[in-house]
């Protein structure tokens, strides 16, 4: 039998996007063993016991004498969790062993890796899986979740090639595709893509909650109403990280929608009809344009 | 064989609204004969040839002389060409007809009815089936389309008990449930759990498409983003329609929702961990809710 890619995967944070890549990659052959570390020895015993890791620590540091060349680290912590991640590597992981993350967030990774190490290391390489779902959880690991989807890297000037190489091949043998950009674009194309309609799908629901006084408000809502704030029954501890994360990114593309909203109100106000119809045409041909582009993605996937 | 429900449906706007009550009823044998009407000839002919409806015509004058009791005629227009319809009901249709329409606003409906009749004719029975898709045009009709959805009649004062019956009853042959309430309660309701979720989905995407200067910005979305702007793929004409119709309550909802926004804007800025998370974990619990009661409906359905 031929060597797995991996020797050992080391995740920290056991939820949905480490448990889902942990199976992913054993369902595949892909690693040899997998080890698990959560704060929590309830989720350490919940993964063991669900078959997610092979066996689990409280502590990195538990284990990380074991790993050298051919191991990897994947951090998948929330995004504000990462730096103190960070410190227990520096005091005691080998420079030898290939890290990498999964936050929605890079520059601030970036910054705790500075903090915590001067430059950020060569071992370490930054990404983001662009993948995800309301659920989470160790429960909610889906060894298929990454499958046709993409993954941004954003390497650093210094990031080692062997160890972005081995990132790289990981997320590729669980189905997905991997694209590199820089810090500062990933952080502006996700503010505006994800991070901005889940600020605005929870306000929304906040607002039908807590502002409208109307008792039957939710009744009579129906299944358009369900997929349009699917979103914001996402795990609140991680998406408060990313706003304070992607702050200065956030409050731009926030920006530039209350503005766009804002003038919507006053062509509704004023019932300027070509206004609203130029708007409303733009927008579904925008649309339309993007549920082409991702179906052929789909088509394309499913004929390799 | 027992006589059907209705004896002929005359269908005014053959779309998706339109042409899925009539397939609806025709298939479930709840009427006799399907007629439609539509303003141009190519819409008729290709409801026929798709089996939509029986025979078309261009005028609803065209066909009144036939119409009586026991005929029910169905206004399924955008909303703001309710009224010519109207108009054109007064001057050939029988009082004894029963007449209902599927407008998403029932208050310049209402006011629509009373500057052509003086007062809502009896015979004239507000209603409003709360389902749809992005989809639209009379190849999009679906027979099982109401199936498990809820239809809101709004009657008034002088509404009659005979022809509200007939109504109730031609929704619940197609599967939905039927409710009754005020006009102004339909619309306030409807404001906030539909018309503001497709002015923040138009919006969001023009915003993304016009006003942030990257090419790259729909690339790295991902099926979240699919779902969350859905809506925004539906027809431009009709959403202007509904803007202008229910102004009022619109504006209401969208400066609640704007102030809600406009609070969290300030939480990020401030990095006010503890107001983000008391929204996010509010709007979570709240959706979650909402998911509940709807599949507990389905469910409940499944049952009967």
């Amino acid at each position: 039998m031929s060597q797995p890619l991996i020797n050992k995967f080391v995740v920290v944070g056991i939820g949905l996007i480490g448990g889902s890549l942990a199976t992913g990659l054993k369902q595949r052959g892909a690693c040899a063993e997998v080890i698990g570390i959560a704060r929590k020895s309830d989720t350490c015993t919940e993964a063991v016991n669900h078959g997610v890791v092979d066996r689990a620590y409280t502590s990195l540091c538990d284990i990380a004498g074991e790993l050298g060349q051919g191991d990897v680290i994947f951090i998948a912590v929330p995004t504000l969790s990462v730096s103190a991640v960070l410190d227990e590597i520096k005091s005691c992981v080998a420079d030898s062993v290939t890290i990498t993350d999964g936050a929605s967030v890079k520059g601030s990774v970036q910054r705790a890796a500075e903090a915590v190490f001067g430059v950020v290391p060569p071992q370490f390489v930054l990404g983001h899986p662009i993948a995800g779902s309301e659920k989470s959880g160790v429960t909610a690991a889906n060894p298929n979740l990454y499958e046709n989807h993409r993954v941004i890297l954003t390497p650093l000037e210094n990031t080692s090639t062997q160890h972005f190489d081995l990132v790289t091949r990981m997320w590729q043998v669980v189905g997905a595709e991997v694209l590199s950009m820089s810090v500062a674009e990933h952080d502006e194309v996700l503010g505006a893509t994800s991070h901005l309609p889940h600020v605005i799908a929870y306000s929304l629901v906040d607002t039908l909650a807590q502002d409208i006084k109307n008792p039957n408000i939710f009744r009579y809502a129906a299944g358009g109403f369900r997929d349009f704030t699917r979103i914001a029954s996402s795990d609140p501890v991680m998406w408060h990280d990313i706003m304070r994360a992607n702050k200065t990114a956030i409050l731009q593309s926030m920006d530039l929608f209350i503005d766009n909203l804002s003038r919507l109100r006053s062509g509704i106000e004023h019932e300027d009809s070509s206004y609203l119809l130029s708007v409303f045409s733009r927008a579904k041909e925008a649309r339309d344009e993007f549920t082409l582009m991702l179906a052929k993605r789909h088509a394309a996937a499913k004929e390799d």
